[in-house]
Formats: structure tokens, sequence, C-alpha cells
């Protein structure tokens, strides 16, 4: 950015598969240094706080006004804005729409676009897809998780929705989880499940891969089990399930009986300073339909006087070795992650130099030299 | 977007200008339907109320970790998002990073991009160079305030601050106000003032045109005074430079008398509700050299218990013929706007359908079918 010139990269979906948006395995490697991070501190987010997930725009349940979108499953836009040091050194901003109607129009739920900017000047150095960007980043952090909170002989794992980020999630604990011999894949639609399964298979062929017909199934007798289900789905998962030394990962809420979670169990997020910051963006109960995360039910918890944020663990803090993820082996630990635009930024500027490295992309002039340099 | 395929159009600077960015006449024209729509309520913005400006992510004074900025002029990075109704119905996002270190660097303070989205299926219709987008939407918007706020007869205009957006709107006032006989310069840098001088000599050879060398002659006499100084500037306008009837635009803040202005001047901002959002977003005092405009100075009058909300009006409600804007000839009116996502989109969706017909632009696949369409 020495020049008034500014050019940028734009990379569509093939091209962020050509430069690595896949390897799930370096996706990992990168979501642990931006959780080390997060501990301590070397980033910026928005909001009040300097800690918020980014900004919705959500349409109303009757809109007044014809033409207007009318709220509906997962149904809104939202910019999520971020600085992130370290090695990466690097502004970005992820702006999506997301509509359950696309699935009939052969369209992703949520159709992501990722800019990724100079920290200095602000001029974008890449404008990118990122529906794989975001589903493999999202599917990182449980395979963090499995890296740092899970028991290293850990067997069984059961994975509850098998959807999109289900399925970058499976990938992710399945790099991650070097003993695994048994995957048990539950779904509300069958289809789904099948498709899972057989990806799994393929890739790895020494698995035992089953659907089960319930959660109570998926649940028993496994070592990880991963939720990622739709908003609506929020599963009961009884205690009585729940085998000693379990792990459980979760991009998506879970209905858990808050007495025996608050008692016996570990609580672990991906950053607890970004759910604080929707206690200012939201109201009371802050887990809902809309936003269904864990992050966003222990807030819930906190508010209705069961427990204090004392119960909560940063991920960062305990692979930064400031915190101990288990007191005894028999722990059960929950880590619920909610998403945040430093993942983003992060995966995306190494994709991006890695498409600079192999010249993959459509290199964009901006301008020669601005209209108005002023 | 009737098939899995997703193309849209990239927009460069030059693009933007070839495809009409800089035909104000038509941007007073569009800001004046956006306006309408604000006060018929047919759009969306983000925030807890639907109706934030946008999000920012700002830097601390004293950065503890190495390589992170640092605090500075005018130096953040926001994402704008918004849906807006009427005959635009459509969806985007402007972001853009901004920084006074980039003026020796020969570019523009703030780099700004803008996105349009399919309000339905939320795939990027377009993405485009948004620096002349901004500054020619912020400069119309006095001009929409001169056709229903100003003296028909307005005869002198004073321009206090002559940069980027100084120059958009002194070319929004000359379009709107027909009258016009004389135009006052003043800016601190007197370079930039005698570049506006000569600019508008060569578009209104009749205007006569003069630097002045203080604000307060460039307010004393006017019909017309146009605020546009940068948010460490506040000009204090006293009460006795006002002429009766004068119309005072302002897209920066001012230093005005609470008291007097108060009980003499009419007080009209471009949408009330994005200032009360701010009452969530930020602490008091609202009104600061971040983010300096005056809808936040009336927000820290009330705070104070100065004033209530009765006293301001909306243009759109002007506009509308709901509200009447003065009860005198000699009324003074302050008109004060603050930036709003759905003027990008709205001006941004003009000339992406400009583009359209003329045939400007980069068109771009995203997929042909995207990879994980569930």
């Amino acid at each position: 950015m020495k020049t008034p010139r500014v050019d940028f990269l734009y990379l569509n979906e093939q091209d962020m598969i050509d430069a690595g948006v896949l390897d799930m395995h370096q996706c990992i490697n990168e979501m642990t240094e931006v959780l080390k991070l997060l501990s301590s501190g070397d980033y910026v987010m928005g909001g009040k706080h300097d800690n918020s997930h980014g900004i919705v725009v959500s349409f109303p349940d009757e809109p007044e006004h014809e033409g207007m979108p009318k709220n509906g499953p997962d149904r809104r836009f939202c910019a999520m804005p971020a600085y992130l040091g370290g090695d990466y050194r690097v502004a970005g901003c992820k702006w999506y729409g997301s509509n359950l109607d696309n699935i009939p129009k052969e369209l992703p739920r949520s159709i992501l676009m990722m800019t990724l900017n100079d920290a200095d000047t602000g001029a974008p150095m890449a404008y990118m897809s990122a529906n794989l960007l975001s589903a493999w980043r999202t599917g990182a952090i449980p395979g963090v998780g499995v890296r740092y909170l899970a028991k290293p002989d850990s067997k069984v794992i059961g994975l509850l929705g098998a959807g999109s980020i289900g399925t970058s999630t499976a990938e992710a604990i399945l790099d991650a989880a070097a003993k695994a011999e048994k995957v048990k894949i539950y779904d509300v639609y069958s289809p789904t499940a099948e498709t899972l399964k057989q990806r799994i298979e393929s890739e790895y062929p020494n698995l035992e891969v089953v659907i089960v017909d319930s959660q109570e199934e998926a649940v028993r007798n496994s070592d990880i089990v991963n939720l990622a289900t739709s908003g609506e789905a929020n599963p009961r998962i009884e205690k009585e399930w729940m085998k000693p030394g379990l792990l459980i990962t979760a991009s998506s809420s879970g209905n858990f009986d808050p007495n025996h979670t608050i008692e016996n169990i570990r609580l672990i997020v991906d950053n607890w300073k970004m759910y604080e910051e929707v206690l200012d963006e939201d109201e009371y109960p802050y887990n809902n339909l809309a936003m269904g995360v864990l992050g966003r039910l222990f807030l819930d918890w906190i508010h209705e006087g069961r427990m204090t944020d004392e119960k909560i663990i940063n991920i960062g803090d305990v692979i930064n070795g400031k915190v101990q993820a288990r007191k005894s082996e028999d722990d059960i630990i929950i880590f619920g992650l909610g998403g945040q635009p430093v993942y983003d930024v992060a995966w995306g500027y190494r994709i991006y130099q890695n498409a600079l490295k192999k010249g993959i992309g459509t290199k964009l002039n901006l301008w020669e030299r601005a209209y108005q340099a002023r």
C-alpha cells in the first residue's frame, strides 16, 4: 500500500477450494492461534465493549409495508467485523444473508462474503466467497476443543446434526481424535445423515459409522458428542446419557438440566466477553430460536440467578495454560462456541496468502489514483 | 436468482463515475425518496431497535499488544448494513476503514466498499467502490434540506469546511438553491478552500465565490450555511451571526449556545430513531471527537435535561407533509444529518442499475453451484 493505486484479489468458491479452504487440519491450527490471541487480548471486534459477534438486520414477523421481507427461519443479514493481531495483523468483515427458503432454490441457506483489509490504510486486500470459509472455521473450533479438552483415548463419537456445520465439524473432530473407532450420526432428515455417513466412510475406511434413530443413542456411551442442529431443534440431553469424562462440543444450543449442569459439568466457551456483549445488544431470554448457542444459555442461567460467570472458562486460557480444563478424569465438559469474526479474518487471511503464493484468483483494480484523496 | 449459479457485478471507482455516481441532481432525488421511506418506516437497519448507523471497530489509545493499531484521528473500521423498501427492495452493507495517516500516502482518509444483496436470497448483486457513493449521498442530504427547508429566495451561501464532503455538499446546495448569487468558503487549510472555489467558479461562472478568513464572515448575512468540518473543529456559531430565516445544514457537529438554540431554532434531523439507537451503543457525552454530529449533540442536551425529543423534527415528515418545517418566515432552522446505510443502499442500487443498462463493470462468478447447498 505504498502507492495511491489500490488492487485487491477476488476469490470465488472454486478459488477458495484451490487455495486450501477445505484443509481442516491447518484450519484447526489457525483457530488454535486465534483462541490464544483471544486469551491474550490481541484483537478488537465491534460493539460497546469491542467484543461483538456482529450487527444483525432482521425482519418483522408481520411487516406493515408491501414487499418487506417477513421474519422466518434463519432469515437475517449480518455484518461481522474484526481486527486480529499476532502474526495476522489484518482487519476484515464478513457479510451474509440467510434464508431457509434458499434451499428449494438450490442455494445455500446462507450466502457469505468476506472482505480482508489492510489494518492501517483500510484498503481492501481480498474479497472472497465465505461459505466454505465459515463452515470450516466453525467446524474447526470443536476440533480445537477435542485437541485440548477431550480425553486422549476418546473412541466413540456421537454427532447430532449432519448439515453443513455438522459435516465440517465431523471432519475436525475426526482429525483431532486420533483414537476414534466409532461414529454415530443422528439427523432428523435421514438423507443428510446418510450423506455424512458415506463421506466419513470414504475418508476413514477403518471407522465404524452408524446412523442412529435417537438423540439418546447418539449420546450414550460416546466420549465426544457434537451438537450442530438448527435453531429450532434445541435437543434435550439427559444427564443419565452422559458417560464420565464426556466432552460435548456445540455450535448450536442444547436443552440441559440447569441444576445438574451447573453443579457437575465444566462449562467452557470460545470467548466469554463476546457473550457479555450480548447483554447490551439483546434482551433476556438471550438464548432464543433466532440465536441459539450455549454461551447465551449460560447468560440466561446467570440472569436467572442460577450461577455466576465464575463457572465459565475460556478455552484460550486452557490452551495458554492459565486454567485447567478438568479437575478429574471423569469430569464432563461442555464446550460451547458462538462464531466470531476473528475466526473469519484468520482463516480468510491464510487462504488469501495461499492464493497469492499459488497465483489463484482474479486481480481487480479499485483505482489508479482516488478521485478524491483528501 | 432462479438458478443455483450466482454472478455479481464489480464496479471500480471509474466504473462508478461512468455509471453516474457524480450526478448530484439525481442523487438528491433519490435521497428525497429515501427520507420519505424513513418517514413511512419502510426500511430496516441493524441494532437493538433496527435503526443503527452501523458497528464500529475502534482501537485503544494505548495498545498493550505490539503491532495493534493505535487510536488516532478518524481511525476506525465500520460496517453499515441496511434493507431499504419502496422501489428499491434491496439490502446492502458498506464497509470501510478510515485513518488520517492515509493522506500523506496519497490515499483517501477513508476507503469504502459497498455490497448490494438480493433481499430474499442474500446473494451479492454488486460489489462497488463506495468513496464517491458515500461523499455524494452525504452531500445530497443537505441538498434535500435546501429543497425543503431553505427560503426559496436564498441568495448567499456560507460553506464551513471544503474537504471531500464539503465539496460534494457544495455541489448539492448549489443544485438545489436556484437563486444563489454568492458563495463564501472558509477552511482552516487554504489550498482546500482554493480548490473548491475554482471548482464552483468553473461550474457556475455567474456566481460570486469568495474565500473568507473567519467562521463569522462565512455565517453572517448568509441564507444557507453548511458545516462539513473535521471532528476536532466543532466550530462555534454565535447567535448574533445568524440572519433571520437562515438554514444551517450540518454533516459534522457545531458548537451552538444550547439555551438560545433550544428556545429559538427549529431542530431537524435525518432520522431521530438512529440517534436514539446511540443511547444503547455509546455512553454520554454522545457528541464527541470520534463521532461528532448534531443529532448526538441533541442527545446530550436531552441527557442534560435541557430539552425533550419533542423539539426534534424528522425531515422525512416535512417532505411527507406530516409536519411544517417553519412556523414563520424568520424561523432559523438547523438540519443535522448523521449518515445512514439506507442512503448507500439507495444510491448504490441506482448506480448498479445504470451500470447494468450501460454494460459497465466486471461480471464475476461466485459459483456455478454451491459446494454445500443445504
